[in-house]
């Protein structure tokens, strides 16, 4: 990690503002019930996900001041996630049951933390300081995506299908078609070693050999994947790897999730809408990614590879600004959809980069201690707010995770 | 079932209104997400409850009514709790994850179902509607007791360990000595015959063969359970039924559920409170029951033993009235504690009585189908409304249930 | 249990050689391998049981001999199967890992105990003694007919479906009309008190009110349960216990056990078989037999109604002799098939009678401790040994429990 | 793949008859009983090991022959494995139930298949033909190590503990010091091209960038692998994999696999026996490998590390031969046992070489499908045939498995 310097204190208070308050605002249209419930172990309340980022705060940044005194000594135990090395927490699968503190005690402590951040912001901080308020930054912004994906499941969780914003579809149009774009091709570089922040797991920059490849344009559309489900790609065993087809037979799984029975309609953030056929498929797991392209007799990427394509295109496209936009059909020449819309699965599984250091500290297991059993997503999605990726950004999922917004992008041996 | 003539119906309004009042007067203390929560599969969050009853009231008195329209269609399924016949239901784990509709959108609901019922009220009606009322306010009450046990079992899920109320400890009292009263012997008659509501499974009205047998004056206290304990009650197999030894090992049970881990302290409605060593024991499975009568040579009174002792005996006790009251040591001559402060466990398996007819259509499902696996118990608890129990009143729980305020009676052959 | 004189103990020795025997001769067509297996947790492998029982009498019997020296000591944790006082034992859903010792060196250990215990029935033995060889009898009878239920299991869950033997099936004839007996009413007498050996569990002998009832001439058919199938009855839960139709959807049900799906053959002792719509219907869960008895507008009987029914009539029918025979349609007038080929589920839940005491000692955990979550069956199968039945014998599985050879009577209120 | 070219298959012939007869040899020790059990899904019975490497000569050798009838054809079914182009299969965790077709009959299908292939290995084969005998035997092989593994992990389920085979211990020897040595740094080639079989996973081969590092010069022993224990490593959180840390909770791992509670002795295949100081530390999963690695300060190597090193040594080893033989401590200067003794871990997930291609038909399914989820592991065990092995072969498990001969290498970045 790489961090801000001591003379950009004053705009890390702005950010700060800004970053927090974007937390809030997710989180407006819904109520106490909504952000209370829990609908799956992998997924957090709305409730939890505002207490446990201004945890976050309280913890590595407001217990350095010598003369802090904990908020509510007691939340701790229910707002740490999963640092071991400060202390044991609460069990995951039970976050849903913590009905006090309320929601509204919730708010209040967000505004006491804040207020004490901005205490210390307002003053001359050392660029360690700096670095953590940043990590936490990015941190909250994580926990933005995650809120709206778990708010997202919890509401298709009740019969009732209700909505998390009443919102205008795009009008659909015809996408561009999809085409292969060679990629890069040899020794090439990858990793963070840019100004500004980026996650311990980015590092280092290192050397990859890449053989002759190329990457499809754009993102595999809702259209495409319908032919896949149409033309049996659900009941054929040898699309699929073994571990997968397990889960296809376990799950009784027929369709990406939220899609409806008709496959031609899903629930979204929006309630139930009829799905665009020329916008990016999304809430797939890995184990569909990787069956749709054996059967469309390609390949997903390594994370290599789109890293080398995508470090020289403009870090734009369907992001968060203020509230989510459901994907969009590409158009244009070239690599489209690289950023937004939807995360796009990777072949690499989830592991360190050659020389890999952890940070110190309990910070230390913010990311090297997942590193087993997941894949590699990369380019950001309709949740992930527009500052917060970047071309070396490394997300990463247990390949039968499906409720964020995960789509795929064709690769090919050439 | 007996019906409540014609002439009562003035006050059934007001019984109605008393009954549903108190429904609202018991959740009065809670938030909107205290009453969102669901601690466990058994257990059914507190607006579900609030929501629950009253779709009874409109499913089974104003559909009745030819032109009535339902407050909203879609509510059926969601609040339908295991009526077949009217229709499928929401799956019973997952009622914890309706976040809509609201609490307040559910107190509406209430508020149009009552009016609409007590519009009924006001007019003449006939027999079979007032015991349909009748029914349905029985039914309102024994959700009382279940959101009293189930926001026990929600608070105590929480490492906060909140209260449900403030409440003042009464002075521990030391409790009349235990001693054995005989109990009737030879032919008596058991079930439902009086005046006034029964439930179908109380009836009919039937003889049975009582051996010589004695009752014991009083409810097991929580000083002797805790020399069952200290005598390594837990930890000696040959003591305990297989089925409640497996289940010892499995749930690792060491002592009654909310009990805390001093053995002289337990989580309570008002929340941790030190053990009153005097009154009852409570929060046993029938397993512990069972394995606690073994060790102090003794057995589980028979239902019949239970009833035949009860029915001279006036119907009152620590039962609820406007806030539950926590369990209190003996007093007096003669079989105490027969109704109110626990549950007693009979060795009595729940099952139908001879010539046992369920109620027509779908209420006939309302006790009959749970009439396996299932064990009796006996007398009411703290939580009990204290005009819901009677002498004949059977209710039902699997043999490892702990969540309900049950305790145990000993009984003895003769 | 009563017990044998003194002086019976030369035919005590006979009895003995000839039951023991008996287990052997009835594992003959099978195979180490087949005898190894063990196809669910609830059965034992072949060599299991052959060890066991004679485990059975090395504990109870030999090692009551001051000087005895234990065959192997390591084998007594292996084939103990419950008796926690004697300590602790082999996990049972593991008999079938137990690949050592083998079959052979189980049937060493069988003629090793054998002749020890015919030296000890060749001399004058006190009357315990001869109570204690006559309970291991009657325990090696029962594993006779777990051997057989057991084996088919096992069988079954081989794709080959391979025969435990081969045998002719008996002609299919029309059986007799069903009809329903008027049964005893009033106070009767139920329980063991004549001569011979007895369970603990089917004493004390004690008084049960009998309401006007009727019983059905006959078990139900497989024809008449074929009609049940047809009519949708696995189809709709307002049949069903709440708990059987859990089952029903959790399993998914929709014919008795080892039933092919053509409804009209079914996998048997002798492999696949042409169902006898005549023969009794035979690997009905009791939540099966329930919901027929409900559809067929009856109910199942009490064991005190089968009982006083069954104490009149010969102890003869379709029991074991040398080899298993199929269920046959019942000829004749009155009640037919009380003994023989299939057990009869009761309403009863398996518990204590009034006053029962177990065994001395740690034969006390043989029937006492499974009293709770279980149904009594009646009347013996087609694996019970024919001397090993009496009107009192109550057998006792739960209620999801389908692979023994169970069948169901029909009964009726008057 | 390559192949064997037509003039090799006289000595084709004599390799099959050679290894199909080790097959034999491995299990002449065991009893038909042994040969059944099944101690957990991942492991399968020796016989069915037996009678599934018989079907894949049947089913890809025999079946390609026009006039060819099976042996059985119902065996089809039981011995495919996971070929889901070829046919649906028995479930894999109950192969253990299959005592029929009985040892005997295997050995004879055995025969059969055998004769038959020799048949056609006697005449002019063509080379697609020869390579996939080839395969077959490769196979075969991969199937004896499993045999050997599953019976270690059968037996020690068995509570007496028997013993494979009776072997004497290698007198206990110091090792030579643990030091790393400097790996290839910089552009290196892995991958299979040279002569002789490989599996499809093992090409293409390709090129692959290393940063500097250095690999340990032996395997971990018990001795160091017993410090980490006495050091807490069981106890301390932040030393694992957030997936290794839970798993190591809830299979309460305190050990490895097969080792005693005294932390001296262990389970082996000549039954129970002390453990080695100076031998490598076996039975480790690849949580276990990483978190001594990292409590070690070091790391596990990757897969192209091991390669580049290992290419260059010469293939032996404690490898196996007539019979396994424990592992041993190191001896000499460099690199020692890369091959043979245990399994080593690396830190590469199991994935497709770039350009990588599965063999066409049903033999594709051989090793692409389970490229998710797993681990790769190098340089075989003692279980693993001396002529089977090679610098790039490729063995993979999850991260959870522990009864494989598996242990630890460590490396160093540079």
């Amino acid at each position: 990690m790489t961090t801000a310097s001591i003379q950009a204190a004053p705009s890390l208070a702005e950010h700060f503002a800004r970053v927090r308050g974007s937390s809030i605002a997710l989180s407006a249209g819904l109520s106490a019930e909504d952000m209370q419930i829990q609908s799956m172990p992998d997924a957090s309340p709305g409730k939890w996900n505002l207490a446990h980022t201004t945890w976050f705060f309280e913890q590595f940044v407001l217990a350095r001041e010598h003369d802090y005194r904990p908020y509510n000594a007691d939340w701790h135990y229910l707002f740490n996630s999963y640092y071991q090395s400060v202390g044991p927490m609460h069990a995951r699968p039970h976050r849903g049951l913590l009905s006090r503190p309320s929601l509204a005690e919730v708010l209040d402590y967000r505004r006491y933390v804040d207020d004490a951040v901005q205490d210390i912001l307002a003053s001359d901080i050392n660029e360690e300081m700096a670095s953590i308020v940043t990590l936490g930054l990015q941190h909250e912004q994580q926990h933005q995506e995650l809120l709206l994906t778990d708010i997202l499941h919890a509401l298709y969780s009740n019969p009732l299908k209700p909505a998390y914003s009443t919102g205008s579809d795009t009008p659909a149009t015809a996408s561009v078609p999809m085409n292969f774009v060679n990629g890069h091709e040899g020794l090439v570089q990858v990793g963070h070693d840019a100004e500004g922040f980026a996650f311990d797991n980015e590092s280092p920059r290192h050397r990859v050999w890449l053989a002759p490849h190329a990457l499809a344009n754009r993102a595999v559309t809702n259209a495409e994947y319908a032919a896949f489900i149409h033309d049996g790609g659900y009941r054929e065993p040898t699309l699929w790897l073994s571990e997968g087809w397990a889960t296809v037979q376990r799950e009784q799984w027929q369709r990406p999730l939220y899609w409806q029975r008709d496959l031609v309609s899903a629930f979204t953030l929006h309630g139930v809408r009829t799905l665009d056929p020329h916008a990016p498929v999304c809430h797939l797991s890995y184990f569909e990614a990787d069956a749709f392209a054996r059967w469309a007799g390609a390949r997903l990427p390594t994370e290599a590879e789109w890293e080398s394509a995508a470090v020289a295109l403009p870090v734009t496209g369907n992001l968060l600004r203020d509230a989510p936009c459901m994907p969009r059909a590409a158009q244009g020449e070239g690599l489209q959809q690289m950023y937004g819309d939807v995360w796009e699965w990777t072949s690499s599984a989830y592991g360190s980069y050659p020389g890999f250091k952890t940070l110190p500290g309990a910070l230390g297991e913010y990311n090297g201690k997942f590193m087993s059993g997941q894949m590699v997503l990369r380019g950001g999605s309709l949740a992930t707010p527009y500052d917060h990726i970047r071309p070396t950004y490394r997300n990463f999922f247990p390949p039968d995770a499906r409720w964020q917004f995960m789509g795929v992008r064709l690769a090919q041996d050439r």
